[in-house]
């Protein structure tokens, strides 16, 4: 066997069995070693951020790393937006990046680039494999990484490496680490300050919002009077039987009013609320000033673990009393109007969201009502943009898809952001993958808009206009999905809409519809 | 006015008059000012890898710096690929990265990441604008190094830079710098080698292999018996009245053979040939051992001047003879067959190519025939891949296209390369950029097919088959063209195919031609 198949081999026996991937000439023989190891799903995207997205999405739903193969340094660069993403959503995942053969590098040969410079700012760990004999062990090393700090891991693999024979050898698979425990201070310090009767916050990320933390978290506010929130996170967990949890508000003036009267901050998971961005003469850290801040704990953690101990000091056993969603789906009132507009698709997906739905959230400023629903519909889960990288939503979806077969994902995309990864629309054609792609076209990249009228400028010039409108010329979404082997409709009133909704959840593969909302 | 008003007036001050964008929240305040800017044009593109791309067209055809605006780290890291093959082209070029403000970096916010360490690897210059009073500075500074080293320079501006006033005050357009002198010895070297009988090779590459420095060369060749050879440029001028020049052949067995005989080997621009890829076995290197390797100008040197200079040093005078190419455009056979093939194509582009036409090569596997035509055709330019990274070819299309608005594009495109940017479509479809595309429909990535059969792989299962083919489904390139508003028809006879390309060559806008030759 050859190194390629050392490191498959390696992936397959730690539980890695789908690769993301868009490969080159560098890594021919790790292609051929896929070939060979008809355990292993191998997913195509036609660029390398439908690649990572997919990864992400695949990881956030199955719980587990995902494994892509990106071709050398441009491969790795067109990937790294979602890549990017996928280290704000702390989600675990195994880039295989093929490299020239290790002496090849110093003729500075034209693909040739810095790849471990490039990698180094959306990864949470690094490796080459620099020697044949290191290969196994780099392979579980990026694994460990992976898993231990929740992130993104390189590894890089030159061909030589991956050509090279090697023995066969027993391998057993890694013993995943176990997470650091929590700090008895910063415990002891939150407990006085739930029982200190000031106005406290818990702040929710990654792991902390899943639904095996949210229990106890929900337990600690219902005896303490503590208020929960959450910040970026890569999955939700949400609807009836779930705990309710407030996103803090992405408009600064918003969270600033909304968090002006906390006095501690608990941070699980992540740090304090920040600004999503930097405003001229506005603050940006979110908490008011004065307010005291606990780490209590950071991603490495157990969250779940780590809240339940929370609990356990405060005296709250796992029959402490605790607020659960209850299902009012069926009290969302039909719009009741034929115009379309971003709400009115909110509540036509809310009214027939089916149990189990996977929503994916690249809807930027159309998606807000769902948003103000989501705790009345049956159990879902809800995956959005994590790290402001647009370009995730379809192949986030798709991935998502591909780890949760039997559940409809419904993405709700904002058309900007959808055309930075288009081409991911042919991947869940080629896997026949159960998505229901809503694009809201606005024909505007409508965030920005409102951002130019946040910094001043009220009416704008030719310039301005071309770079935030897309209405000239208007993009036939249809066209585009169709053109890719997706079946598409257009809907421009809510019951046009309504009819295409049915259409896509009771087909079998990918459906598009383009909302007009312009 | 503010840091952004500045910025803008120096690059308009400089002639940088196009602006290729995608900007975000933190470039406001810079779009703000591109806005009162009527003499800046800002030109949209749907990802960065589109703005990139067209940028070095732009860059190439109209032989001075363009300037990209592109959002934070992910934006860059979007367009990297493309900056990678202008890097490898030497193509001057600003991308202006907007970052967050600078006192809002600690904070750590979901778009924060290492801009400078996500763009050093394609960068000849990275500068920060770390306080307001430097931006002019700054920008002056990212010309001076795009032209000097010509190569892309990397402007981070944050946002708080972009928005701080400036006072008003008087500028004055960049000297740029005299480029270095050539080092006497090397020249003499290159004098003794070609007077000395022994079989010598002169590697030619950016600007070397423009007209004004060809022809010198051309010189030296009819004196000495000298083979003039190219390796990777971004812009060759080619057809009647220039100079032929053999590019080194990109399969190493092939290249290994043609250059076996070399004993001298004379470096204009970049070093001695390399191998495109290590392949086991086979050298790195592609001159035979022995050969003597004399390095006279690098890229930073005025390669015309440097090879007039060695021209004169041989004693050549203005007079002396050249071979340059002759009109034989009526020479080449019609195809005399139906059936349309990557070849056939070829021929009939180049039986009707007109003066002055630019041809862009992404056709990686599908363009050969066309090389060997090239020397009977009308004047025309040809702006290659040079770097590798595939997703090129629209964006680099659309650059062209705007630097030269009376020439007719002719994008020879690979259809998996293709869907790497096919968002760049709408680009040419806004404004209306004179391009013809002819997509050579294989349905596959076709040099992967050729390099499995490298690595010793004949016959191959399902996950190969799932990485390396496009056909299922089957991409309807007419679609995808017209749902971004270009005008785009199939061909599947040769017939057709001549048709489509009068109706294409015709055309006053972008125009498509889905060439299926499966």
């Amino acid at each position: 066997m050859n190194g390629a198949d050392l490191l498959c081999d390696t992936l397959l026996l730690n539980g890695v069995n789908i690769c993301f991937a868009n490969p080159g000439t560098s890594e021919m023989h790790f292609v051929a070693a896929l070939d060979r190891k008809t355990d292993m799903r191998c997913v195509l995207g036609l660029s390398e951020a439908v690649v990572t997205g997919a990864a992400d999405g695949y990881a956030r739903m199955a719980d587990k790393a995902a494994a892509t193969l990106l071709h050398c340094g441009p491969g790795l660069a067109n990937g790294l937006s979602n890549i990017h993403n996928a280290r704000r959503a702390r989600t675990p995942m195994v880039n295989i990046v093929g490299d020239h053969a290790t002496y090849h590098l110093e003729l500075d040969a034209p693909l040739t680039s810095d790849i471990e410079g490039l990698a180094r700012a959306m990864s949470h760990w690094i490796g080459r494999v620099g020697h044949l004999r290191d290969i196994r062990k780099c392979t579980e090393a990026a694994l460990l990484a992976a898993y231990a700090t929740r992130g993104p891991s390189t590894l890089i693999l030159p061909s030589d490496a991956a050509w090279g024979e090697v023995p066969l050898e027993n391998i057993s698979p890694i013993k995943r680490p176990e997470p650091p425990t929590v700090d008895p201070a910063s415990l002891a310090a939150c407990v006085r300050a739930l029982r200190g009767g000031l106005n406290t916050a818990i702040f929710l990320s990654g792991q902390a919002v899943r639904e095996k933390a949210l229990i106890p978290a929900a337990r600690i506010s219902a005896a303490t009077g503590a208020q929960l929130f959450s910040t970026s996170s890569g999955r939700y967990e949400r609807g009836a039987g779930r705990i309710a949890v407030r996103s803090v508000p992405y408009s600064i003036d918003v969270a600033l009013n909304v968090l002006k009267e906390i006095q501690v901050a608990i941070c699980v998971g992540s740090g304090q609320p920040v600004g999503f961005f930097a405003y001229p003469g506005k603050p940006g850290t979110l908490l008011p000033k004065g307010c005291q801040i606990i780490q209590l704990a950071g991603h490495e953690h157990d969250l779940p673990q780590v809240l339940a101990s929370l609990a356990e000091a405060l005296g709250l056993s796992d029959k402490a009393p605790y607020v659960a969603n209850t299902l009012r789906q069926d009290e969302i009132a039909d719009p009741a109007t034929n115009a379309l507009t971003a709400d009115t698709i909110s509540i036509i997906v809310a009214r027939r969201l089916p149990e189990q739905a996977i929503i994916i959230d690249e809807s930027i400023t159309s998606g807000g009502k769902y948003y103000a629903l989501a705790d009345m519909l049956p159990p879902h889960d809800l995956l959005p943009l994590t790290g402001g990288a647009i370009g995730i939503g379809i192949p986030l979806a798709s991935g998502a898809a591909i780890a949760a077969p039997g559940r409809k994902v419904v993405a709700l995309q904002a058309d900007g952001s959808g055309m930075y990864t288009v081409q991911g629309l042919w991947t869940q054609a080629r896997e026949k993958l159960n998505v229901l792609t809503i694009v809201y076209a606005n024909r505007a990249y409508r965030i920005l808009q409102g951002e130019m009228t946040n910094v001043g400028v009220k009416a704008y010039g030719v310039n301005a206009r071309r770079m935030l409108e897309l209405d000239e010329p208007r993009l036939d979404w249809c066209a585009l999905a169709r053109g890719m082997g997706v079946e598409a409709g257009r809907a421009q009133t809510a019951l046009e809409f309504s009819r295409l909704f049915e259409a896509g959840l009771a087909a079998n593969g990918p459906f598009l519809i383009e909302a007009v909302i312009e």
